[in-house]
């Protein structure tokens, strides 16, 4: 019997309401009946966002939110600054060389997260109108201290951008409470669907740089989103399937809680550390930015890493996630978000101790699982 | 009881082998395991595209291949031609002014086709790099004539560039053959899929142009999706489900054959044209490019045209559409594409009679229904 299960940071597993509701019969989406559907579902997302201002469904990867916040907020020739810490935060600066937009790059070690007095002082020293961030840098499994930073940015003219793409519904991002003015995310993570669709959330603040932008945009231009959404409607075919299952997941989100499910995470997260010491792993992220979303291990000196994730996939059908870009082969990562609970990890730990032994790893069987176990009843 | 039926240009009914292939655990997207589903739905698109060229899967719904089209092809400043038949070919202008390109707009009675002189003489006369048209203008039920207008533009040196959204798999598109260089298209309509999937064919003699070309573009970049697909890839996560379903979709229409589907579509168009004629009721489109995907019909005078449609919608669970844009109230549209046989399109005929019945518009009983029939037996 080959039995799979998916730790991966993206996509994450299909509860089966939301399987269910992925197989209905499709219905037409310029009819109130899909309107009510896509008011509850921008309903939801509000809740999940912690936010009053819009929030926009778009068809697209987390990725075209990405693009949607770049092509909207700035005009070529402006200054935005960036935080490469990581292959998503690359991502922004890349976005904004597309857009001719000049980009004041913060480097930080892959290991660790920006520090606030960083922004303030790029912030100072530049005239930039966005701040690019990211909450959880899938790639390394930091997380960015976003509350600090809004906080150094709030003052200033410039609107802060927050890739939340694995982050929300995951780790606490308080966008109204904290001044985080656009966040953009994707469905496969914490929303717990399929990928295929981008959210983006808009604060007043920052509507006020996209009533002025000059950078070309159609399919992602706000403006017609919010224009169209006056009418509970989307300036195009928006994916209905897709939109009818975000609401099945919206309900289990709100009947578990934000905060709980924020807690479930966490202690995921911290499980697979405690696991990982206690099999003299080392972890890839500083202990100050662990990530609660998704844990990134070192390769153990000697071990194929890449080897060790195919074993665990193809072997045992256990995916978890090999290292990206310059981390291929150097580390493995394993998700604690979305529809998984302890006993996922416990699993997956398991697994991951059985590989680790049959390539030659030394520690002691049960280990890792053991201090999971702990975590998990503490 | 509330049964439902579906005749919308888009979504059209899902098949149950499609609402199965969505209900499945998902898996993740960059693995070896769907690098052979997303090959086998490249091959597939293939056969339907009626190409060997280049095809790619985007995620976003047929407006955001539109916009692909358009930003890896033309520079600000260039020149192309679009036709403006309806709110479709209106869309490919709205495009180009968003990325600053110059257009000469071919003016056409909203109820009739281009002409493939009328495009010559345009390319005579202009410096345009692209042609953008309209298989299928989904708004007014009209069929252009593809394949003469790609026997002018061929020996230009303009690019054409076609939106089959609501054409492909529905009415015959030789791209090869008849050297359609950009054939663009969506999930939803002939492809019996949910939205959330854009396509888009490259030839060799767009290629040149993608190579050149200035406009800003990231998540639509076509030369990263060429990249990636060298190793099986995409640049960006891709909606998994609906890549699954669509293989599924696409095995239906291979056993069916592309020559079967192409004519089961045309004789239901057929039959629907034949119902309103009996019925004493105009079509809206020219007999000489009445569509074989949708039939626009006019609302006969004295008649609320959004009420009938409401009426069938809402109270018999009928979904047909109605007018767009300046067709809004002045037409309902019966879609003849994707999942649907001759008996759908019976069962939409005789809902239409009941409700026109009801709403006191005098006519035979049965007459439509009847004139279907009649084509279905031929």
């Amino acid at each position: 019997m080959r039995k799979t299960y998916l730790l991966t940071p993206g996509p994450t597993p299909l509860p089966p309401q939301v399987c269910e509701a992925l197989a209905r019969p499709i219905i037409h989406h310029r009819t109130p009946q899909f309107q009510a559907i896509l008011k509850e579902a921008v309903e939801g997302l509000k809740y999940v966002f912690q936010t009053k201002s819009d929030v926009f469904i778009l068809s697209s990867s987390g990725t075209g939110a990405m693009e949607a916040a770049v092509a909207n907020l700035l005009s070529p020739g402006d200054t935005a600054i960036t935080v490469e810490g990581g292959k998503f935060g690359e991502r922004w600066t890349e976005l904004c060389y597309a857009y001719s937009v000049h980009t004041e790059i913060i480097k930080v070690e892959w290991s660790r997260a920006v520090k606030a007095e960083e922004i303030k002082a790029k912030l100072k020293a530049t005239k930039a109108k966005v701040v690019f961030t990211t909450l959880c840098e899938t790639s390394t499994g930091v997380t960015t201290d976003i509350k600090s930073i809004a906080e150094a940015v709030k003052n200033s003219e410039a609107v802060l951008v927050v890739d939340a793409i694995s982050g929300l519904g995951v780790i606490d991002l308080k966008t109204d409470e904290w001044a985080a003015d656009v966040v953009v995310s994707g469905s496969q993570k914490g929303l717990m669907l399929p990928p295929g669709l981008g959210f983006i959330s808009i604060s007043q603040k920052a509507w006020k740089l996209i009533d002025t932008a000059r950078s070309p945009r159609y399919y992602f231009d706000l403006r017609a989103a919010k224009k169209a959404w006056a009418q509970a409607d989307t300036p195009f075919t928006t994916p209905v399937s897709l939109v009818v299952a975000l609401n099945a997941a919206l309900k289990m989100l709100k009947e578990e809680g934000l905060e709980n499910v924020f807690t479930r995470c966490r202690k995921m997260a911290e499980a697979v550390r405690a696991a990982a010491s206690a099999l003299g792993l080392k972890l890839y992220a500083d202990a100050s930015c662990a990530s609660e979303a998704i844990t990134a291990i070192n390769v153990p000196f000697g071990l194929d890493g890449e080897k060790l994730v195919k074993t665990m996939r193809d072997i045992y059908g256990v995916t978890i996630a090999g290292g990206q870009a310059e981390l291929k082969g150097k580390v493995f990562r394993i998700a604690s978000m979305g529809y998984l609970n302890e006993f996922d990890i416990i699993l997956a730990l398991s697994c991951l101790e059985k590989v680790l032994y049959q390539m030659g790893y030394k520690f002691e069987l049960g280990a890792g699982v053991r201090a999971a176990q702990e975590v998990f009843l503490k």
